[in-house]
């Protein structure tokens, strides 16, 4: 568990996003985005003996909450530059939000996939007129391969997540969380999202500190690649271990980024861990009591509620549902298995 | 399509359920049913050429928008006999809806269902409380056990459609439809709803009629089981033709209600059917897309839109997408298929 600090950070602030650029990005997401709803279902609060919020992501533009970073993101480009357009390189639903908000703004998108990206999130991210380039995930860098694209076409990089434009994007996914709490007089205890670089977290973390403070903020990853929660107990960014492959393709990043974990490092109380076989219990739940289709990262959150891994018993609690770009075959599959 | 009259329908009018009803519906119903979201997909938006707003009842607690017609009926029992309990017939979304709105309520509940209804109705009818009884739809009448079981427990039999109280219950569901539209400032051209016996339509053409009067009403129907179509047409209930099997279980009613028709003969401006191919169509569509788990009776009117049954382009079209409670089997089976 990271040391609670109320200190401010000092000079690394400077690059930090802050609340302001969230309402901001707010203003600017209006009729674009999805106000997606937060759902509460009587089966599930049964079940936990708790009250759950699910922030339903799935819902949002492209299937996930990828679209609100991407559009600020991409909004901001000065004018000179727009005609370069974007790269950026994405397991899919970073990919996805890219290629969507660049088509509504008007510019081309190149978009760095690993070829086994699933099938779904690839047609979606050409279906919104982006092109397509493949990497090898265990061979090359998509780091590399995206730099040199933005190099030679003079296109603006869209960081999947260490970039305070698009962190302040994601942050709007938490406004909305904690302004629909206030409007139904709920007080969060706990809020949970689902981790991969920590962007949506970051955002999530400066709405709650703004509006919640009192809410206690968990990290969600699957087993074996919890760089952040290793990173919050090292108080620096660290990379997981080695890690046997896992279903949630869309939480696979190596390591937090340097600005989220600037962000997250002095708010996030904890951070949590799912197995697969936990993800995809919450995923049948999910079909089966919500009527939501979920992808497995997107379920790890509803995950963690359902397998106990922080107690939820009497308290209120919030999570993210995000993103449902899942394929029929791996969908069909885990339907397949037993609960 | 059916004349559109604007004279009252005189005597009759004393049996049947009103907006006011519906308005009580909605105070007595508020903080047990979910006020489901009235989604809007870009992407569907883009496809069909005009605005389709979703609502979503399959968000609805027990999966289906039957919860609040039973909540509503169930409420007005008199006092001295509740201890006899409830008894109702269904197919499969009418039984969740009593079992769990007579287990809010403190009253035992019997259910009738047939022996061939999905699993997961089954289950859940059972997982709320119920007894359930089974029946051959083929060759046993669920009114005559429904009866008998009635009067032998001296229990109250909640009827799926052809009650007043019930059709205003199923009401609050298009009395938030055009609350939510008014709130953005939409009017709706036409609204779809998906038709068994025609309670979810009464209820809504009560609401349409007081909130929203130059909005269109139809209905839709699976192919062989257009009996309010054709209804429609004679101007009196009648019953449909011979039909194959269809997958749309909760809408395989054989007449409308005399009730429910009293209402909707007037109000509705034309039925729509779609076929078992165009339901699986839509539930790939709800899956891929809206990221919503939709059984087929509750995909009709999407299917329908889909399937260009109407007219949409330039249009605002709301439509009801309810319930959820689809066996995974069948799921995997609808999505294994080629859209």
């Amino acid at each position: 568990m990271s040391e609670m600090k109320s200190l401010p950070l000092g000079a690394e602030n400077a690059a930090l996003p802050s609340f302001e650029d969230i309402k901001a990005a707010a203003e600017l997401l209006l009729g674009h985005s999805v106000k997606t709803p937060l759902l509460e279902s009587a089966a599930l609060n049964d079940l936990v003996g708790g009250r759950v919020l699910l922030k339903a992501e799935t819902l949002q533009r492209t299937g996930s909450f990828k679209f609100r970073g991407a559009f600020n993101r991409i909004s901001a480009i000065p004018e000179p530059d727009k005609a370069g357009g974007v790269v950026a390189y994405s397991s899919g639903n970073h990919a996805q939000g890219v290629a969507a908000a660049a088509a509504l703004l008007g510019l081309p998108a190149v978009i760095v996939m690993p070829s086994d990206a699933p099938a779904i999130k690839v047609e979606n991210t050409r279906g919104y007129g982006a092109e397509v380039v493949f990497y090898d995930r265990f061979t090359e860098s998509r780091e590399a391969i995206g730099a040199t694209i933005a190099e030679k076409r003079r296109a603006t990089l869209v960081r999947p997540y260490d970039d305070p434009g698009v962190i302040a994007g994601q942050g709007t996914c938490g406004l909305e969380i904690f302004e629909e709490a206030h409007a139904r007089d709920l007080n969060l205890d706990s809020l949970l999202v689902c981790c991969g670089g920590g962007g949506l977290t970051a955002g999530c973390a400066l709405a709650l500190e703004a509006l919640s403070p009192s809410t206690r903020l968990y990290t969600v990853e699957p087993t074996g690649y919890d760089d952040t929660k290793l990173s919050l107990k090292a108080g620096h960014p660290v990379p997981h271990g080695e890690a046997s492959p896992s279903i949630c393709d869309a939480l696979l990043s190596p390591k937090p980024g340097d600005i989220t974990f600037a962000v997250n490092r002095e708010r996030v109380s904890d951070g949590l861990t799912v197995s697969d076989a936990e993800v995809k219990a919450a995923m049948r739940f999910a079909f089966r009591t919500l009527k939501l289709v979920v992808e497995p990262g997107g379920a790890v959150c509803l995950a963690a509620v359902l397998a106990g891994k922080i107690d939820v018993a009497g308290q209120t609690t919030g999570l993210t549902l995000s993103g449902g770009n899942v394929d029929a075959e791996l969908y069909r599959a885990v339907l397949a298995e037993d609960s």
